[in-house]
């Protein structure tokens, strides 16, 4: 129930937003005064109400204020009692009968729906109605509050107390009378606008939600305070990115997200599709059949057999790509087992006939994915330009992931070498982290206070420390030689390193970042540049202390041979890569990059550990909800 | 053939970019001076030969330096002789044959291959090898190329000269003896790293090739000057973007890529699938069966039916979202009467069965696309936090469009109408013009001598005018009254202005940038707010002479029973709007936006026509290409 926002002449002197004729709260809460010099101003403010408190007699004293904004969105835990809907409604009895008087005289059906809604008082007569209301309002431009007071003779009061309701008030800034920790506040004279609030349904009324339950209401929750705040530190890092390769001379470029370059060789992709438009043709039975009359049996016994190499392959972690195939191997026989178990239950004996989608009736005339990574398109353009940057959405059709869709930052470097990029992933890391202290203080002394009260120390830290460079042979050794820990899963040279192994180097032995450099070549994607000893490629990951890995890097091959060789030894689809090769074939230049996981720089900063609470809108995929 | 970089240890005293060895061009180049202050200075420099020249004698006076680069990525037209790969070839017979022997010696196949490659001269013999190499290097940093000069002591000559070679050179900084535009050249002294080419089959070779050849090899083209500039432009345009938002306090977010709303409710989508992974499930008989028993007869009258329609509809061109969706139903019943031809063909008589595709069985439970617009979930986060921008791709499966992937800025701003977001556009886009003009100028300058001279004046004069504001019906009525042009289309009240209609209202009429504003409803998206008229809304569009419709804007329906109605009215999936519903149920907000096609801008700037050529790996749509 939006109430028609008028056009507004009322004098403001304090620097409104320009495309509006509201002040964004940040103007005064922000100042270094806290507003305090901007008392006696008349402003136009719009916000949602985060709390409320509200009196039933003008006192002959002001009333105690409500306490500032807290450690969490409502300050109900505080102690000062919220309104509830039903409360506020009652009261409101008499104001409600007499709206409909006016507006809904004829309207029965209005009339009677508010009856219903409106529960009857059991037996004393309704308290007074509130005569003062103190509300907690925030615009989401910074973490604090501006408590905004309306008089009854202003504005109906109840209908302004529910958590979430919108409101646009026009005031004069005053001092409070008994000053908490804010020092200012608007002593509403006008209500402009009112977007009112089901309470009932509105799923941030409850207090304190729990993260679990505020992803089920994505489209609310960047009104609670801490998804607020994270969502200004995300913006905060995209802009430091920019500005940090601005100022290097690196040039931005969207990277295709349609593609059909299969960047990392053994990821799950998104296939992209108009087909299903086309249902007739892929119905069509189709000379390219794949499987014809295999028998229950036979799928069965190699459903077994691909199950014991998982596990084998899980247990000596030797091959990350061998791995990640036999998994997807198995994955499909399975799911080819349980259709032939389904089809022998209904009609026993038959088999099935599995037909190949025929993509040349696609869209693009073949089989596309989303991107899983913009860093070989990348190395077109710094091929050609030197250095240039992406940041965007990229794509993995993983069910262990917890998200699909993840925001990366992917830099090419030409004329550059290993050392040069973990030299440029280093800087690049440590500018996040002071921007992140320089701009967001607020948001993350805040959000931590909810998560992890170390955070603002551990930025600090980052920032002053030297990364450590290690390169992987040495953590073998250093680690193999750990007595006072037991790894889950012994470490031999060539296998990937486990989280456990790297939170081990990072949290005990170094307890700072560090730089793993020169993993053996099937730990890492084939475009990785081979090392002289031809067993390990010129790549390396950042692993930070409570975050991870968070940036993954190479020299990128640059020896058409060298290349074409390890596209033929991994198998991959030549053709796909022609492009690519080509790169190599005329004008090739030494050249590194890296990507950096955005989103887990912002868990890092925070402190949470959820990625899917820092994305907006974070699609639960089917498995993890099943 | 790339030579290994060995670690410079040279001494360099110009600043180097911080992650490489070498002095970006543009540090040299981009000085006001042109880098005549940087004269005795040594540098190590890398690019890319755009254009060289070389002379077979040392003469006694130095040789006329090439002309500094031109209208064009090779100087070629200038009237200085390029040397053709032949050529160069030839001459170096000699030195190939002494290559030969000292490493290709046992091998038959790559010497029979060069002999082959190499032709004979025809008579006389073969020149004396050039000596002095002449060469135009670009970085991609800047428009200008550095001149290099090469002695045959400092390293082979020919292998240098071919457009496209790679090299990474050591050097000092010297004054030309002949002065032409250029007042600095480098003097070779250390060639460090060579990537060849392979003259016959680099595709740049060949000189000026037009712009549909290049978008076949996108993956060199940013190697041209051209594509270069553009990619500068693009770069500085959205850096201009992320500023102009920052400034007046945006907050970043990227909206989510896979989505299941459609957010214009009538444009042709993306479907993101892992379904092809389980072809067995979809390959089923299913219950859900669509169409079954149709003869080819009754399939051929709907299809004249229809197309009778479509055609009324597009000469009336009286409803945008009529048209949309009679064209997609004549698609698909166009497609159905082909397969069922092609099934009446093999087997007369016959009928076709259509299953329905099960997306409960896809990744994310549920059909899902690539994203349209993101102003729907840009809306959640500014009725929260009140001004966010987002910039990323956006996806129409649309194959009467050039592209299905376009760079997008869009914003949402809460406590904002109309005029706002009408006003916030026009500030918007002339802070780009004038970013560009006042970062680019080379680059324009460049690139419009290639497309339209006119540009630089162009974006001069967008700057200074103010923007025309004219309602639909202003612009109805005064191109009814037009007498000196027959538009084909005629112009009905409600109809949708044609690129004709446009073009006379902003070139012949106003001769300045218009913004058409308060649209018919059905010319526009569902959520556009409703006027008091009950028949327009408010929605506007900005358009710009020369470019067309840049920017698309609304002040978006707040109120719920409007917008609910509006989403029956269209027949609008109404589970898939529940969360934005929502968005008005609970503390609603007046609030509006915009969205800007990054890429169009680019081509304004240019005066380029084609955005294939402006976009980085355009992917051609199956139906352009056949």
């Amino acid at each position: 129930m939006a109430t028609k926002q008028p056009a507004v002449s009322a004098p403001v002197d304090v620097t409104r937003f320009k495309y509006s004729n509201r002040v964004v709260l940040k103007t005064i809460l922000g100042s270094r005064d806290g507003g305090v010099g901007l008392v006696g101003k008349r402003v136009v403010i719009g916000g949602w109400v985060r709390s409320s408190k509200a009196v039933t007699e003008q006192p002959a004293t002001p009333p105690l204020p409500l306490p500032p904004p807290k450690t969490d969105e409502r300050v109900d835990e505080t102690g000062s009692k919220d309104v509830s809907c039903v409360e506020i409604l009652q009261s409101r009895i008499p104001f409600f009968r007499s709206i409909l008087k006016v507006f809904g005289g004829g309207n029965y059906h209005l009339r009677e729906k508010l009856e219903q809604v409106i529960p009857r008082p059991p037996g004393p007569p309704p308290p007074p109605s509130p005569s003062i209301a103190f509300l907690q309002v925030s615009d989401g431009s910074c973490v604090a509050c501006l408590q905004v007071v309306v008089v009854a003779a202003v504005a109906p009061i109840s209908q302004l107390l529910p958590t979430g309701t919108c409101m646009l008030v026009e005031g004069v800034l005053v001092q409070p009378s008994v000053l908490g920790k804010h020092v200012i506040e608007l002593k509403a004279e006008k209500v402009l606008h009112v977007g009112t609030v089901e309470h009932d349904k509105y799923p941030l009324s409850k207090k304190k939600l729990p993260f679990d339950m505020l992803r089920d209401c994505s489209h609310f929750r960047p009104r609670t305070t801490t998804v607020a705040s994270v969502t200004r530190i995300s913006n905060a890092l995209t802009f430091a990115s920019h500005t940090f390769f601005h100022n290097h001379g690196f040039l931005y470029m969207q990277v295709p997200i349609i593609t059909t370059t299969d960047s990392e060789g053994f990821t799950e992709k998104f296939v992209v599709t108009t087909l299903f438009g086309k249902a007739v043709k892929m119905g069509k039975p189709n000379a390219n059949t794949k499987i014809e009359g295999i028998s229950l049996e036979v799928i069965k016994s190699a459903v077994n057999e691909k199950s014991n190499l998982v596990e084998e392959l899980k247990r000596s972690d030797s091959n990350k790509e061998a791995l990640a195939a036999a998994v997807q191997d198995l994955r499909k026989t399975n799911e080819l087992a349980s259709q032939l178990e389904a089809k022998e239950k209904s009609k026993p004996g038959t088999s099935l006939k599995v037909e190949k989608v025929n993509f040349s009736e696609d869209f693009f005339s073949c089989q596309t994915y989303l991107t899983v990574s913009g860093r070989l398109h990348l190395e077109s353009y710094a091929c050609s330009l030197g250095n240039v940057y992406s940041i965007g959405p990229r794509f993995q059709a993983d069910c262990a992931k917890p998200v699909a869709e993840m925001s990366m930052i992917e830099i090419e470097m030409a004329f550059s070498q290993l050392e040069d990029a973990m030299s440029c992933a280093d800087d690049f890391f440590k500018f996040l982290c002071k921007w992140i202290l320089d701009n967001c203080s607020d948001d993350i002394t805040f959000v931590s206070k909810r998560s992890d009260k170390t955070c603002i120390d551990r930025l600090q830290s980052l920032i002053s420390s030297t990364v450590e460079k290690v390169s992987y042979n040495d953590v073998v050794d250093v680690l193999k030689k750990v007595t006072d820990k037991k790894f889950e899963t012994e470490l031999e040279w060539g296998a990937a390193l486990t989280a456990e192994h790297l939170s081990y180097l990072v949290e005990d032995i170094h307890k700072k970042p560090v730089i793993i450099y020169n993993y053996p070549k099937q730990a890492k994607p084939f475009y990785a540049r081979l090392n002289d000893d031809g067993k390990t490629v010129a790549a390396f990951d950042m692993v930070v202390p409570k975050a991870g890995t968070l940036i993954s890097g190479s020299q990128n091959e640059e020896r058409f041979d060298k290349l074409d060789s390890r596209i033929k030894e991994l198998g991959l689809p030549r053709e796909q890569y022609e492009w690519y090769l080509d790169l190599r074939r005329h004008g090739t230049v030494e050249h590194s990059g890296f990507s950096l996981g955005l989103d887990h720089v912002v868990l890092l900063a925070t402190g949470l550990t959820n990625v899917r609470d820092v994305i907006p809108f974070p699609r639960s995929h089917a498995k993890a909800d099943c």
